[in-house]
């Protein structure tokens, strides 16, 4: 059933992924032949220094700078380099010059994704990225192909490794955010600029392109609502467990009704923001660096995946397995599966959004308090569902402080927002501690 | 990008999957067109009796008895009549009209999969069956595709509702299994006669399916070792509970080595068994009647899939992503992606697995027993790791019998099961109250 021909295999870029690619692809040769029904032939790796060393031993004379002159003549393009420029450029020369790519860069595919999809698709070819997001989890075949015939309503995602670890340590041995960071660097969880992650810059990428295939419409990165894990300290941790809940950082991409904007009055909201999970939920049990997607589909129900969200072999998993479906399309021919846009959702800004919240306040320990807040919020059209307050004694006594921590019914988010304005400016209030959405139930 | 063909798509049963599968079609005929980049028209739906009542509301005149003829002249042909035959014979005859083949059909799959992936093969056409494993959880298209370029190790899944319905409420109830049993076929859980699920004979036939994906071999269902979950009573679950363990029927599929009948030495067991699972493990906080499967993969590392094991809306989900991934082959051209047996590893009996054990006896409380039970154990080369001994008290004081509970390290399956026999034969075990496999630790 092997087909006499023998694919070319071109790698751009070695790092802990790549190199683990092509370790994979050269001591898994054969059964990898066996499985795309073609030899697959790793003719070479594009690095930008040919000497720097490397996580798998690998032969030297595989690599080349000449990434252009490696891209012109191979038949799969694997693009592990990450990065916008040259990447791009580069996949484009593939998919002009007759090659699949297979990537797992997610800046590109959520910045340039569509315009690749394009090309791709006018020359017959395809671009897969099931690496892109949440490692070697399948996600991305699951929403683009098992769930085809399905509408998905919501999704949320635990995508980012690094803010997991550090959330779920600060949950579970209540120590400080600085304290946990600091061990999450120095045992490699998170980099030495951690902003890509706790500012949630890299859950947003991956929200993008998980709504964009969910919903079959192109999500620029810059329409996904942002918020970091970096306000999140010791005391709003303690507040979220006392209350049952567990904080973690969601990718949220949710289908709305009623918007004007829409013909059929349907809209998406997508946001990456720390946010109150239920103890219950499957999320709340996703610990250290693990990802997961929960996915709430109209006629599949409730779908979760789970894994190791990243790591070099594990994500080389996601990446072969791309690979070999690639080979197995090469040689049978026929077009590849291209994105859908069609449905081309309007993304609704964050204060369109209605979720229910928890807000807490530390207010003045006096009497009527309770009751100008209450007002405040009635006001805002933000209705309270549960409000607990408890006096904050110090060490030397009453504070003369009390922590008030109020769950309100679902609320627009505009509405919540300038409600909590108004409260800051109330006068009763001597602190906002925290502001957090609940999601998943 | 919508092809101006139509695509003819045939239905074969309207049961509580097939209703759902057509009311889905109808409704979402546009949205589904988009994805498909082709018109999906549902032209006819093949049933016994076209009078029969239906779980959706669907027009009289796509119902035909002519099943025959609603198949020649389709694009695409859903099977969803159950059963083999004469199930085989219409895939067959709609794989040899050209038609690509969706079916749910489980039994099918295990037991004449081959065969009717061979005449897929040799006539460039596709059979899917998303819907035979899991119901809508993705899981066939990860092991075939997403993990394509891997080497799968184990698999351990829940994958029969009915009986995970059973045992959780058991566990979380300590109800006893004929009391939840009477309760879930009111409820619609199990059917009037539940022995293709309390036997595992279900399981079994998922589990074939799975192995054969998971290591491209041909299991045959037959090679399945199979036990069920009626002699898991009260006591069992709650000596399972006071260890620490949640009681789980797992499909457990596994890669062995050191076969010496292997080339490679690789080899696989395959078996469906209640099982003892951490209560820290994934898979012992799946409830109700949810599916779940967990795969560990070389590079990969752990996975787990969760969601809904069964329900008709679920299920149709999976069948329509089946059926939009055929279309768009169909269109497109190219052949579809073969099933691959090429590794074709040897199934072990179930007398070569070795697993860890726990042991449940009642013994006389007399000196020199646990003794007696340890020689015996070393003899048979069963080595302890943990021992707990009880004395059992009845309402009247003691009852001369204590409830001895041994936890093994890992045993080869016939030294246990030989070492069991003797134990029973010993003088000083009045009872073997369970034997149960520990897996997931």
């Amino acid at each position: 059933m092997t087909d006499d021909r023998r694919l070319r295999v071109a790698l751009l870029g070695a790092g802990s992924v790549g190199s683990q690619v092509a370790a994979l692809l050269l001591t898994h040769q054969d059964e990898l032949a066996d499985r795309a029904g073609v030899a697959l032939d790793l003719v070479g790796i594009a690095v930008r220094d040919v000497d720097a060393p490397r996580d798998a031993d690998l032969p030297r004379e595989l690599f080349t700078t000449d990434a252009e002159g490696l891209i012109v003549g191979a038949d799969i393009v694997i693009e592990l380099m990450g990065g916008i420029e040259p990447a791009r450029e580069y996949i484009a020369l593939a998919l002009n010059s007759g090659a699949d790519v297979v990537t797992g860069n997610k800046a590109l595919v959520a910045t340039h994704g569509s315009e690749l999809f394009d090309v791709a698709d006018q020359v017959g070819a395809t671009v897969s990225y099931e690496a892109a997001v949440a490692g070697a989890i399948p996600i991305i075949r699951p929403l683009r192909d098992s769930l085809a015939g399905d509408r998905v309503q919501r999704i949320m995602g635990i995508v980012n490794g690094t803010t997991n670890y550090i959330l779920d340590r600060m949950d579970r041995e209540g120590s400080d955010f600085d304290v946990v960071l600091a061990d999450a660097q120095r045992l490699g969880y998170a980099e030495a600029d951690p902003t890509g992650d706790v500012e949630g810059f890299d859950a947003a990428q991956k929200a993008a392109i998980l709504a964009s295939l969910a919903f079959h419409t192109a999500v620029p990165v810059d329409a996904v609502h942002r918020e970091g894990i970096t306000a999140i300290d010791k005391t709003v941790m303690d507040a979220a467990r006392g209350a049952g809940y567990v904080i973690k950082l969601l990718a949220v991409c949710e289908r709305l009704e009623g918007a004007a904007e829409s013909p059929t009055g349907e809209a998406i909201s997508v946001r990456v923001a720390p946010a109150l999970v239920p103890r219950d939920h499957p999320l709340a049990s996703v610990h250290g660096a693990n990802n997961a997607v929960f996915v709430q589909a109209e006629a599949a129900g409730n779908l979760m995946f789970y894994g190791a969200g990243a790591g070099g072999v594990q994500t080389a998993s996601a990446v072969l397995g791309d690979v070999v479906s690639a080979a197995r399309r090469h040689i049978a021919g026929g077009v590849g599966v291209g994105e859908s846009t069609r449905a081309n959702l309007p993304v609704l800004p964050i204060g369109r959004v209605t979720t229910r919240y928890q807000i807490t306040l530390d207010v003045s320990d006096e009497p009527g308090v309770l009751s100008t807040v209450a007002g405040i919020l009635a006001e805002g059209r933000v209705s309270i569902a549960t409000a607990l307050q408890t006096v904050i004694t110090e060490a030397n006594g009453e504070s003369g402080t009390a922590r008030l921590v109020i769950g309100t019914h679902r609320a627009l988010e505009q509405d919540l927002s300038d409600t909590v304005d108004r409260l800051a400016a109330s006068g009763v209030v001597d602190r906002i501690v925290s502001v957090l959405r609940v999601e998943g139930d």
